[in-house]
């Protein structure tokens, strides 16, 4: 069992002063957008879900658009912002003996103090307390998620209640605003991107030839819980080797580790609904070969470049192409792609080789909201590009993964030898070499200041770094700031 | 890290044989049931569940009687078992591009492979396949889970299809069927219990003051995967300590542990959807002071006597009613009760101090199905007795929790001083000692045999063993076996 790690400073302390500006931040929108007044957010919280028909539960994960604004997981409870920025919460009255299986209910008067909002008082209550405060109009939240298509609908307001209902602020003008971390979130996000960074490490150094994808996957959830206090992962840990990292989301991690074989491991822990999302990728006995060493060299070579690039005002689009360029020229310098770097860009091989985007926003959800708002640029068309979870220009605040990889996945590889446009610019002999080899990505999470890049992620990234980590050398590595 | 525990031979195999033994028993309940033949039991395998409005699922966790007829946890195919036990699986024509991003697609050639069942074809195919098997009735499940009071129903036939449908037979037939282990299903439930077993005894090593209850937690889940494969636990970790052991599901896990207190920690590991639910209580220092012995005593003596005469023919009632009583014997001889024993059960005094039910049936559902079935007996209304699972009569085959408890719950004392009944054989003095004590429960998984049962569970539970496994001796024990 590892030692409590005193430098991770667990329990990392959150401020509910970080909600309340939050709170504030969302009131001046209310402001703007019902100069008139009378109108309220409310958002609802997430209620427990059942595993199928059963009466377990999956562990509790918060709706992220109400913790964001209140920072509790108190399920099945209202949360409404006014425009002067107060905060009132409204909970659920719950039977007296849900005590006994569940401890002391929550209060009014408990849940104020805990959570530092203005008002609190319960559910039943919601209509008369806000007409009291004028409000005749609830604004809920509307909208579709733009990774999973799936409806946010929220807020189905008390039985009986008359206060009317509104749907077309809120999503924008809370997704707009969950898209710039504040100094406090960015301060959270960087706890959780260390937690799972030194997780990362530990993994790396534990992995040998013989174990079986399991135990890194067991290691990880295992250290960022004890020592990170994340009692849940923000995704589904990949924990891909050999030919399985070419499968972007492997599900499964039950395989043996080969001898020889490349680890991908996608995997980020989450802290009180913040996410990290961390990709490392390295030989599993510790060791690069040459053919090894040319792919991941040319996704570290794509990340850094990003990395030296990023700044306000540049396109998200020209990082991604940034990046595919960069690792299309490498693939070309080891013979695998054949011809002019500009013919194969204008072509959209890398569509083959790195068949998904250069990366997300990054908060609350892994996959953040706010990627394709209105009034930002549209999803790019180009199937090499198409796959972006957004095109935003970038600013400061934004929070992101920069995420590039090179991958070598036998159904892409089918495909590509069937496009007459780029079959003749593929070495068949070199991917024949290459067709068990599996995938290499490298993903950072980065905060977007006002001159480039701050690299939260504190894992060994060269060629050097990884084989002496792994050689059981400490690792420490400080932040990187990028002024660029 | 833990090394690989290699007793625990894991993975351990799981024989498709298993599965098929199931679908043969149901198939002989389809030809009872319509000996004009035409029916088929067609069920549908669980979804992916996203995680609120996201693109990320919770961990996927298979509909159990899918699980238990089909053994696969493919989401979202179709299986159906004829009257001659013949199994079929309909799985989906996933697009090509998914492969990508979730590996090789299922086909039905491999599918049929590994789950050595009779056919595989694709969902779309049902209807047809079916109906060239004289089939024209799909018996679907419907049902309620009557611990959780939610629907069970299943098999939302492909769009278009024309079989006919029927919901009386299934859930009953199934639900009846999976109370009665198999020797096969036997040996998984023995091997995830001696995997959590196993846990256990880790965590109550570790285990000191000062630590955090989540360190239990993280500590369990680690050795369950790690070392057992078990990806996922039965249900939510419950590691209270002190005074949140008297809640029943404690779901915080994030207290300090405080010296002197007493840990009661409810956890099971799952391995291929088989659950194990273990509870151990012990002093955190590792060392019971004279009170905690009390409590202690009077559980274990609850959990010892069930254990050496639970066997066929028995009332489970029975077993709840020798176990509350014998804690009362014990609370009245250490002076917290006073009166006669006769007395003090007439008063149904034991709901303030065991709220629960004795134990469950336990399966591929932590509470498993079959507890209230037609034709069994029903739920007791007696206020001690009335919280059961199952009032049925004990049969060999069967696989159930024995779990008394003895808790001091702050709610349920003020109800207990409150009823006029009960509160002169209160002795106010001794509860007020016990008012932070929180309580002690000790949970075994047994098996029914045809005289007796065998205590699958492998942990300390004598005060001797406790104090001498916490200080560091190697603990082992053989799987009991009671001749009753």
């Amino acid at each position: 069992m590892p030692a409590h790690d005193k430098s991770l400073a667990y329990p990392f302390p959150i401020s509910m002063r970080m909600y309340q500006e939050q709170r504030q931040r969302l009131g001046v929108s209310l402001q703007q957008a019902f100069p008139e007044g009378g109108h309220a957010a409310v958002l609802q919280a997430a209620s427990e879900v059942p595993v199928n028909s059963t009466d377990c539960n999956y562990l509790f994960v918060q709706e992220s658009y109400f913790y964001y604004l209140f920072g509790t997981e108190l399920p099945d409870s209202y949360g409404a912002v006014l425009a002067n920025g107060k905060g009132i919460i409204f909970i659920q009255r719950l039977p007296a003996d849900f005590a006994t299986w569940m401890g002391p209910l929550p209060t009014p008067q408990g849940v104020k103090a805990e959570l530092e909002v203005d008002e609190v008082y319960y559910a039943d209550e919601m209509e008369a307390i806000l007409a009291s405060h004028g409000v005749h109009t609830a604004e809920v939240l509307k909208g579709t998620n733009t990774d999973s298509g799936l409806e946010v609908l929220q807020a189905r307001l008390p039985e009986g209640t008359s206060l009317r209902k509104s749907t077309d602020f809120l999503y924008f003008a809370l997704s707009s605003q969950r898209c710039y971390k504040t100094a406090l979130e960015a301060d959270v996000l960087r706890y959780v991107c260390k937690v799972s960074s030194a997780a990362h490490v530990k993994v790396m150094q534990l992995a040998k030839p013989g174990m079986s994808q399991h135990h890194l996957e067991s290691t990880f959830l295992h250290d960022v819980y004890y020592n990170g206090g994340c009692r849940r992962v923000s995704y589904t840990c990949i924990c891909a080797t050999g030919c399985h990292a070419a499968t972007l989301h492997y599900p499964d991690n039950n395989r043996a580790i080969e001898d020889g074989t490349m680890a991908l491991l996608d995997m980020g822990g989450n802290y009180r609904g913040y996410a990290a999302d961390i990709t490392c990728s390295f030989p599993v006995n510790g060791k690069f070969t040459e053919a090894q060493k040319v792919i991941y060299s040319a996704v570290l070579d794509a990340h850094d470049r990003v990395m030296r690039t990023m700044k306000p005002g540049v396109l998200w689009v020209d990082m991604h192409v940034l990046a595919i360029r960069t690792i299309c020229t490498h693939l070309v310098a080891a013979g695998i792609l054949k011809g002019d770097i500009d013919t194969l860009m204008a072509k959209e091989i890398m569509q083959y080789f790195q068949p998904h985007g250069l990366g997300h926003l990054i908060g609350l959800d892994v996959h953040d909201v706010g990627g394709y708002m209105k009034g930002c640029p549209e999803r790019p068309t180009k199937k090499d590009c198409c796959r972006l979870r957004t095109a935003r220009v970038i600013e400061e605040g934004l929070y992101m993964t920069i995420e590039p990889g090179c991958y070598f996945n036998a159904a892409l590889m089918e495909l590509a030898k069937a496009n007459p446009d780029v079959k003749d610019h593929l070495n068949l002999e070199k991917l024949e070499e290459y067709s068990q080899f599996g995938g290499v990505r490298i993903e950072s999470d980065v905060l977007v200041t006002k001159d480039g890049v701050i690299n939260c992620t504190l894992v060994p990234r060269t060629v050097e770094e990884i084989e002496s980590t792994m050689a059981g050398a400490p690792f420490t590595k400080e932040v990187e700031v990028y002024h660029n």
